[in-house]
């Protein structure tokens, strides 16, 4: 790792600033070619991770989320997730939060899972994912106001058929199958 | 599916448009609430999806990328990736021409893997990913001048504890363990 420079980066220049994020040119010079240019991509205007939580019921099933996403116009199918936006709160509190708010249920405990970027040439963003024990329901979801969402309780032993053959309509966040890995070596 | 109605969509306003992509506000109004606000997200300008290719030795290795991402000021462990920015070609042949330009590969046969969104609350990208059988270097990589990468070969049954044990200084894109979930499943 240490002899690799990669790129040196120069000064970034803010175009617009958003809420949640500010679209950013950064200059860069290549050490290998000597040529400078600009980096176009977004910076989180959010301190943290995104958090993601995977609850998992005393039946064996796992309980995502059909988010309705602007971007893609779809539902897409998806892990139910929040930023890190509520003033010190601890990445397994904004999972508890999270869980409760968009889908009303409760777990009994958490462990972390896996973490890292997911959209590398855009944002610096990255996601931690942790898995939630004895999920269960416990109210209706308190959703805000942008949102559309609502529960997907898939038995484990069919989540692989389930992300493979979704409803029609349905998009399919591709990083659920690193869930499904991870779920898979677990042998949950 | 077919309930559940969403989010309704009203017009959407460009703010800063780059080569890649642009900054995008777009109204909603929520049907459940009576609410309106707008979201904040990027739209790709390039056409398709980004084309991901894992290619495999007949040694059983899988040929990964070490690339520095500057959203993230870091190397990144990460697929083998191209925009569909090349007149006329589909995606096998995006996925062909990167693996010759990024890793100085070929490969004999190409499948498709899996594909999907990745970033749903901020762009409308979707990835989709297909594996190259046969692979084999018959050339050094011909990079571009915003472009830092080098090729990380790693035994397929060594994948599982190289993404969970990464060199120091390099984060691993979480969907990486996808690509290791359909490469477990395969059997490869």
């Amino acid at each position: 790792m240490a002899e690799s420079q990669g790129l040196i980066l120069g000064p970034s220049r803010d175009f617009t600033r958003g809420k949640y994020f500010t679209y950013v040119r950064t200059q860069y010079t290549n050490p290998r070619t000597g040529t400078s240019g600009y980096w176009e991509h977004v910076r989180m205007n959010v301190p943290g991770r995104i958090v993601a939580v995977i609850p998992i019921t005393s039946n064996g099933e796992v309980v995502l989320t059909k988010t309705f996403r602007v971007p893609l116009n779809s539902w897409v199918l998806e892990a139910c997730v929040g930023l890190m936006d509520k003033e010190g709160k601890n990445e397994i509190e904004i999972a508890q939060a999270e869980l409760r708010e968009e889908l009303g249920y409760e777990a009994v405990a958490y462990d972390f899972l896996f973490a890292g970027p997911f959209n590398t040439g855009l944002v610096n963003a990255e996601m931690a994912y942790y898995i939630a024990y004895g999920a269960h329901k416990v109210c209706e979801p308190q959703l805000e106001d942008s949102e559309a969402i609502e529960p997907v309780v898939v038995p484990i032993n069919k989540l692989s058929h389930y992300l493979l053959n979704p409803p029609q309509g349905l998009l399919v966040d591709v990083k659920l199958f690193g869930v499904l890995y991870f779920l898979t070596r677990l042998k949950i």
